[in-house]
Formats: C-alpha cells, structure tokens, sequence
C-alpha cells in the first residue's frame, strides 16, 4: 500500500452498509416517491435526517418545490415488483402511488403503509447542491414504528432481489 | 395510524441501517480519529461522500483545519478493544493512534490497516452546519480496497460488542 495511489476503486464504496428507502414527496395535488440508499441522521438534538437525490428526479423537484419529503424504510420482505416501480419508472411517465396504500402524514406527503418498516417525515431546512445531486435537510417532524420487521439493506437488495443500481443513484458505478 | 399524530418515536431511527467507521483526519503533525456511523456517498459522478461529526469533537477540529478526512470502514472481526478508545476517548487526552497500525494516505491523513475493509480519503468541498454537528462534504480522492473481510454493521456493533452510543452521536438516543 503506496501513500501516492491516488486511484479510485470504486468497490471501496460498496463496503459502506446503507438501507433500502422510498423518499416521498408532493407537489400540491401531486404525490410521487423514489427509491434512495442514502439516507441518515445528521443530528440527534433535535433530530434532523438528510438525502440526496438526483437533479434529474421528479422526487427531487417536488422536495425543491414543497420543502416536505417522508422516508419509508423498506421490510427485507418486500418483493421486487413492489420496489422496482419507485426505482425504474419516472413520476413523470406513471402514478407510482397508483395501487398502493398509504396515508397522508403531518407534512402532507404520502407515508407508504405496506413493506414498510418505519416512516419519517422532515421539513426542509437546508439543500446542499453536492453536483448531480442535492442534499436534502430536514427536521424531523414525525417518526413511526410501522411493523415489526427486518428493515431491507442495499446489500440485500443487490444480492436478493437482483437490485440494479439506477444511473442517478448517488452510489451508481459507471461500466468501464 | 393517524394524520395529525406529529410524535417522533426515535425507535424509527434505528431501523436506518448505517456501517461502523473511524474517521481519521490531522492537523499540523498531529493526528486523531473517532468513531462514527454517519458516512454515506452523495454522488457517483464525481465520487463524494460525507460525514457528520459533532463540533465538539476533535477529529472535527482538524478536519475545519485541515480540510482533509479519511474513513477507515470496519470490519466485522474488529474487537472492542480496537475500537473502543475511538469512541470513547478524546484524542485531546490520549494519542489514539499509539499502537495502532497506520500509513499515511495521499490526502495526509491516517490509513488504519489492522481490522479495516477499506479506505476512502477525501477532501473537503463544502461544509454544512447542521446544529450540533457539521455535515463535510469531500471529493474522494483515493478509494481502497484494504482486506477481503465483512463490513461492521452499526446493528452489529451495537449487538454483539455491546456498542454503546456516544452522546455526541448524530444518533444518540436521550433517555426518557
């Protein structure tokens, strides 16, 4: 191991552990959501969470519009063809929260009811332009247990339920 | 499950699956690292990531400095032993680095070799204040895979070395 290799392995990143979320978000009438791993709390007093999303994303531009986003930690049970649709499809082209059960929470995005281990909703506080993507900042303003379940890591769901990584996905890792 | 219910069960938070690491960073001659479980990358094209780290700390101290950090990612295997006096130490009281394994990486910071999965050193590009903490936000410049060996989940760590969760901890829990 030489102090002057500056290259780039991007393996190295997949050794870092995330979950498997689903970010909510409305634009008044207008509700979608989006897969996402990178998600996490920043601080503990008061508890504030943070995303980030990809510019190009119809989630990110109702989180930019309305200043809510809901984070829906996703059971190891749920099956493929309930996740897949939030990752490979665009907001844009279908009603993704068309089928699904969900209620309406405190900060008016849809909290997803069914494979979900847990909601947290935030207000945005801050929104951290890193590039192709914005951090998104917020306060939490409601945070539920949902079901008692094994919450979905991204490891899983690459290994299990044959998850590709998305090309706006902030750990996508471009072919060689 | 209700609408109006604004009440934050901090059990959710603990359903956000997160790694282990120490982050490494120096300032001057000095050296120092801590442990977090807040490192995540925010894009894929450049590679970013970042870490929230409490102002109280001082690995948070040199990297405000230094403006360079590492993350060391933990293996599975890495004993208590090792890891606690990063946690629960100050690198104001003891030198933490003693008797630990390290080289030194391209950004000048401290690669830890003994019971790490990988390394990713970065330079900071933005930093955000959060609160209590403040989110560095760093472009990766070197990214290594060190041992072919599990990752430490933050579940894990807390499960079976019976990880306790420092107060300056982006998700340290207050007692009731």
């Amino acid at each position: 191991m030489s102090g002057s290799n500056g290259s780039i392995n991007r393996a190295a990143f997949r050794t870092m552990e995330c979950g498997l979320y689903i970010v909510t978000s409305r634009s008044g009438d207008r509700l979608n959501g989006q897969i996402a791993n990178t998600v996490f709390q920043v601080t503990s007093q008061p508890p504030r969470i943070a995303t980030s999303l990809s510019k190009s994303n119809l989630t990110h531009e109702y989180i930019a519009e309305s200043g809510v986003f809901t984070v829906c930690v996703m059971a190891e049970e749920a099956p493929f063809a309930f996740i897949g649709p939030f990752g490979f499809r665009s907001g844009r082209v279908i009603n993704k929260l068309e089928g699904i059960s969900y209620v309406i929470g405190i900060n008016g995005c849809p909290v997803i009811t069914d494979h979900v281990v847990a909601s947290i909703e935030a207000r945005v506080t801050d929104s951290v332009d890193v590039g192709t993507h914005t951090l998104f900042i917020g306060d939490v303003v409601s945070a539920r247990l949902l079901h008692d379940a094994r919450p979905m890591t991204y490891a899983f769901y690459q290994q299990n339920l044959k998850g590709k990584t998305p090309v706006d996905s902030p750990t996508y890792i471009p072919e060689e």
